[in-house]
């Protein structure tokens, strides 16, 4: 997890707002605002500043990858004191529709940021594990139609806790023009599989915070060995070799989502 | 229910088959076949014939209108003998993608019929009664942010049990050249509304068959009850009626699924 930088509070007669935002990845290009392409932050940020009738820079607890979804998702940024924070969410939520929906609103401390004062974040990854595909499923899960064995995946998931350099499991981050490698250290508080009805299982994993890919990458190679096609024993090998050839395939991004985040206060 | 007209077994050398197929309705014009529009019985036929290489001509238990889902819709074809119902469901789901997916295929008897066969039909209505929208239900959900009183809902749901004559919620059928207007006396078995979660009410009803968008219409007057617009006591006045404007409005197709289909075997 990055140092906390120092981020200034909120101007005289504004407040930090803090939001829980859910979205359906589907169809956006990520989180992260970008040049001329739909992202979650460009649409939802463009809905505040409609609202507010200004400019709004948004800090965001995980920036999603393209066809990512959210449900816990949080987002903060300053407001006029005198904005009602329910109102500004039914305000938004209206001229969004349901891809992108405000869960929650609230005055946040002045200190309060959705990135920096995160504790952890939960990811979960669904997996529809029957021969045939499903309609209502298929937004949001992985359909894997080879049979999975559950308990070697389970077994699987004890190496990864604690704190240890995943670099296997990462899409290695750029170099600094002459600095060093940005780290790969995490630490992951918890790590298990679910099951989530017939057919669905789901993997559920809380950390400080995640490498970029990580939790897919984490999720093929689990599945590799749900699968046969590796064994359990082998994850502490994948970890020790730091090397992203060691690991398996990256999952889909659709079954991916933000589940939550964890802050001080709750 | 039509009584039941002649229908040809399959010819020498060719079973009839029985598919359950699942279809997310959101970007099909309904069901039936209709020329130049995008249908499930045109994308699912059309797979059919590409797998046996030959045309076939599908009968449905129930005609979803446009934007309605299907979890349980049956259909019944003729096929060569030789074809291994298993495999047919494997070919054609490899061809749909997700969308329509077949759950379950068989050989049935050569009188089976998916439309004149079934004793009844089973219909899901699913309305998201909370404030704010929700991005993973919106495509099977009605979002109704009011409030509504379910107590008095389930007691509006009492006089529609029985052999009546639903013309106050059912769309006028075309007359016959000549003929006499088509009756609306349908056969509820029962109907009832479920708690499905955290702000979700699902509204279930099976008949021996349903006029045309008369579940829909009957939830936009339960609605209309669970918000105080009108009173329980009054759906018997309605269906008395026998008149169209004497009912609510007809809630919007998203939210309805055609959910089992029975038949003598099952």
């Amino acid at each position: 997890m990055p140092d906390r930088p120092l981020v200034p509070d909120p101007p005289p007669d504004e407040v930090r707002l803090r939001l829980t935002v859910a979205y359906d990845g589907t169809l956006f290009h990520g989180f992260a605002l970008q040049p001329e392409v739909r992202t979650v932050a460009g649409v939802l940020g463009g809905a505040i500043s409609t609202v507010l009738r200004r400019a709004v820079t948004l800090s965001c607890a995980g920036r999603t990858d393209a066809g990512v979804h959210g449900w816990g998702q949080v987002v903060s940024f300053d407001a006029p004191a005198d904005v009602d924070p329910a109102w500004l969410a039914d305000r938004v939520n209206s001229l969004l529709g349901p891809e992108i929906v405000v869960r929650q609103a609230s005055v946040a401390a002045p200190d309060f940021d959705a990135r920096f004062s995160a504790r952890w974040r939960m990811y979960r990854y669904t997996i529809l594990n029957q021969r045939a595909p499903d309609p209502f499923r298929a937004r949001w899960a992985w359909h894997v139609p080879r049979p999975l064995e559950l308990h070697s995946m389970v077994l699987a998931c004890d190496p990864l806790v604690g704190e240890h350099d995943f670099a296997s499991f990462c899409r290695r981050p750029p170099r600094s023009p002459g600095g060093a490698d940005p780290s790969t250290t995490r630490r992951v508080l918890d790590a298990r599989w679910v099951e989530g009805g017939p057919g669905v299982l789901r993997f559920e994993i809380r950390a400080s915070s995640f490498c970029h890919q990580m939790v897919r990458s984490l999720v093929g190679t689990l599945v590799d060995v749900g699968a046969g096609r590796r064994k359990a024993g082998e994850v502490t090998g994948i970890l020790r070799a730091r090397d992203r050839a060691a690991a398996g395939p990256v999952a889909p991004p659709h079954g991916l989502c933000l589940w939550a985040v964890g802050y001080d206060d709750a």
